[in-house]
């Protein structure tokens, strides 16, 4: 940490804060500059927030040298980390992509099987739809809970895709870590901190999406948190982010966290076109740019009928867009089989 | 809402949305203008989400009309809400401010009910503190739990003041519900939709901080959610928004919000200068702000020592300038007293 | 325009806005909802803004129907245009994406030479450079000034190569256009209306850099303006815009923005890697994922050596990294040649 | 200068940054902590940009200690700039708040006159108007242009108020420097460093508006550059910035702004609300709220029928709440006496 003084701060000011530091154990260089004087403070940083610092007479600031997360950084791991989902498929380091596919919400169970058809016919090794949905205002169709679990696995049985659905209620990790494969953390728990923590209690890998507003850090310290909490099985997935303009898009992708996910850390990172855009006439271009720029799969939503679709219609796929974007993706492959993003 | 169509959509594709808006009850004006037509649909619309009509084809895009919220809306109630605390304390309408004050995190049952003291000696009515504490990374302090809302209840049997405290967890409901006199939902919160269905269940006036990153609709659709499950003692709570530009505040203080929520909502409106601005010196100019824009309360950190606080002592008032802030205040009431944002 | 009165509105009140529309020469169409009346305003609209209407008594808001501008919407013109750079270079419409590469400054004679044939050689058309360069502080270098275009004028005629410079002052224009191909304004100018409005008196294209937070719709209104004034050869570039994190890149590459002002446009649109990531080892992978989205050229900051350019070092390629961007982007071709993004 | 290598950065990597440090006569300190090795730069680093020294191999990141801006801070100068205007009129220090009032455009020569009479019956000391106005499409009404300026110079001697007028033209600065007391930078122009560059040549004080999303760091820069110049009467102006909400404000009001601007630099600093809310009914309580916090001045737009008004209508006090607004100040001057802001 280095801490910078105000430039009038007192000898006693900055002997404080020095006494500050070795408290907490950690070692101390001071720089007596010009203008202003200079702490860095070395050692376990990690576990002492700057505001501690900031919070003493005579500290105009506090910066932190290492990234704040540890486990999820690429400094700790080199190698990237390869979930492995239902035994076989792979997600991360040099494997293809892996196309994620499905409704929005799990509406029965006909619908569901026929899209889990599509998506396997084009390639898709996971399939989607949301059980319990979050939805800004009440009064709207939340999900069929239990019964879309349901459905979900029978979807699974009769093709032998993997499963994913979100999670929203830490009251409900035992039945969902049951029925799915993947357990989703929505944009919207990103930070719920309760929820976070009890997943260290499962084996099922977690897509854990970037919040709504999320920096780059936080989205990390939350991967973080699950990693710290005993599963280390992380999926980040980019999901697009809330900036000054939603005329056009629901959010502005933000295609660059992709390969700087991937440097940063070691987890691998997936992409939602579908979220991200909020169009559906702009998810096939941006998929297939997140490809290129270094995404390990993505997580896109499709419907026989989207004007029907209960929820998110607008950027829902129908089945002959989904064909074409996966047949494009196959072309796509050969360009990116040298991994580009090393 | 209104529908507007594709400059180029054919006669069967604005027949279609018609009949789309038919089946969900909605009776339907069409104006054919020069480069467009138009439709307004009719009806109970805020049962319904715009993009089901922006999924149908020949749909350029949709706007709704009346505000997404209704038990919220002041449209809906005239008379401002008064939420009654303890029987005596009293917020919003045109009653005086009220005072809350606190430690961020509760630390020991000393401090506390030496804060505490100083609060109601200054005219505060309510004492905050954290029992359980949300933090970005793991691995750092968050809260003593259980053992912290005992000690807030040895603080409020002393001094007499109400208790406000976060509450995080669905699963802690019951107990917070007890400790507690108000509820708080912090900020990452706003949005854990989990959590809003639960609080129908109690009694407590629930405290609704807003969103780092939500908009005045997502807002007040959170508050909308907690009324339909059936608690409408809810307090709008402000307590700054994420911008581009963090360097010098923690947050942006959106003032405005607030005059803003007292004409859209009948709801009390309260202000958190500690969190946003994330400056102590920064603290007293805005609380006396959100005043004067018409603020029907405030929350404010305290503590004996700021540096030595476990959480947020940059943003934290020591008692000397929370006598002032009080002290300023009460002047200031005689300005405010005809109320200002009528 | 849809003009949406407040619940409460008199039929007087309402009265009142049907005329003011009508003094405009616009038509009018009034639907009294259950709740609020809403008058669709029909005809020139485009010649009115919004707030003439916000501002009357008992109108709550008004909404536009159709997009504001006009001469840049694909609605007046759906063909791509189509933009000639010294007679035999294409930019637009389904020709190969154009490489445009150079330095943030011109610096010397040698260099610019040096990098221009390195551009050439790897199947740039046209080279850039900063003559004259804005920057954020007083007291650093903000280019050569003529000496910069005599340099760019040298280069051009030693390499064949087409010439863009950036133009930040009216009484440079004719200069400027004098020296170079293609005028650049840049994002800190895409609102300097009075920039802007001199662009009709001269034949070079011109390429729009999208302001740091300007919306999709600010963005095509300053093209429209560009056209309004005489000059219809505008070339979008977009370089990324401003959101709330800025830790780990300058800003964030709104991808999406490519494929949606092609759908909104007939204008080219271009990508600047270099500006929108600020890091040079984004660049190559966004570079790719804008053209897989659309993009019909790639402007890219280049330098021999980028720890001694005098500006915008971080985000330079050395020629190593444009000789692979250059060279991925030629494997890339057989992808996106059948065009991906209509 | 904080300049943090990357964790496994070589000794030649870090003797390289010492040795480039050197050569641009700073000097330097090596901090090598377990993980990452960290160099502070000592000296004249305000000439040199953070991005010279993040071009160098193994250097992760850059930071600055000191803020970027000088002449401007309050580092430099301890006291209070007052800006005197006509001879008598004092902006900043412990003086009142000075009222500048007056339409979005000038439009005629009766009106203007009209405005200014109760402008100056209310107390205030200025009159605005717009003879040159920026408008983010073409085709609209741009402002009267110098007939503009010559209304103002009458209105400014029937009343013997001073004149305010926002410059966008380098061109016409001579021009509008006669007619007119002080010369407002635009938001739209706070970045435009070549009209900057030139307000040097004038003695008019110069009211600078921070731009759409102007970070506090550039919005002084943009002062600095005025300063660097040769002007050193430069007036800070807040009037709201860009965020992810604008359905109910046209901008957010950034009141602590105002604050931290007198904690950062001696300038004088005031407040736009009309800007700032972009609705009527904001104005008078942001007014109000921004002068607790400390604003030194306002700037509001009033004109005799709003909804006539040329441009802003519904943000424009009409001449009953303009008034009602100059008796509230007065009677909060009586607190605000003390200034609360030191």
């Amino acid at each position: 940490m280095i801490i910078i003084m105000e430039p009038g701060a007192s000898d006693s000011q900055i002997q404080h804060v020095v006494e500050f530091a070795h408290n907490l154990e950690l070692k101390t260089i001071v720089n007596k500059g010009v203008v202003q004087t200079v702490i860095a403070a070395i050692g376990e940083t990690n576990k002492y927030s700057t505001e501690q610092f900031e919070a003493i007479d005579g500290v105009r600031t506090v910066q932190r040298i290492q990234v704040p997360f540890k486990l999820a950084s690429r400094d700790s791991q080199h190698t990237d980390t390869v979930v492995t989902v239902k035994g076989n498929i792979k997600i991360g380091g040099n494997n293809p992509p892996v196309m994620i596919a499905g409704p929005c919400s799990v509406e029965n169970q006909e619908n569901l099987i026929a899209i889990a058809k599509v998506a396997k016919e084009c390639g898709a090794k996971i399939i989607r739809g949301g059980a319990f949905k979050p939805r800004t205002g009440p009064r709207m169709f939340e999900g069929l809970g239990k019964l879309g679990l349901e459905y979900l696995d029978v979807a699974r049985k009769e093709t032998g895709l993997a499963v994913i659905t979100e999670l929203m209620d830490a009251r409900d990790l035992d039945m969902v870590a049951e029925f799915t494969d993947i357990i989703q953390i929505g944009a919207r728990n990103m930070q719920n901190f309760t929820l976070l923590n009890e997943l260290g209690r499962v084996k099922n890998p977690i897509l854990l999406k970037r919040g709504l507003s999320a920096t780059i850090d936080e989205w990390l310290l939350a991967a973080e948190r699950i990693m710290d909490k005993g599963n280390t099985q992380v999926i980040m997935c980019e999901r697009g982010i809330r900036t000054f303009d939603s005329k056009y898009t629901r959010n502005v992708a933000d295609i660059a966290a992709i390969p700087l996910i991937r440097r940063l850390s070691h987890l691998p990172v997936i992409f939602d076109p579908s979220h991200a855009t909020g169009k559906w006439n702009l998810v096939s271009p941006l998929a297939l740019a997140s490809l290129v720029a270094g995404a390990q799969g993505l997580i896109v939503e499709v419907h026989p009928d989207p004007e029907k679709a209960l929820s998110d219609g607008p950027q829902t796929l129908n089945f002959e867009n989904f064909r074409k974007l996966c047949s494009d993706i196959e072309k796509l492959m050969n360009f990116i089989s040298p991994t580009p993003c090393k």
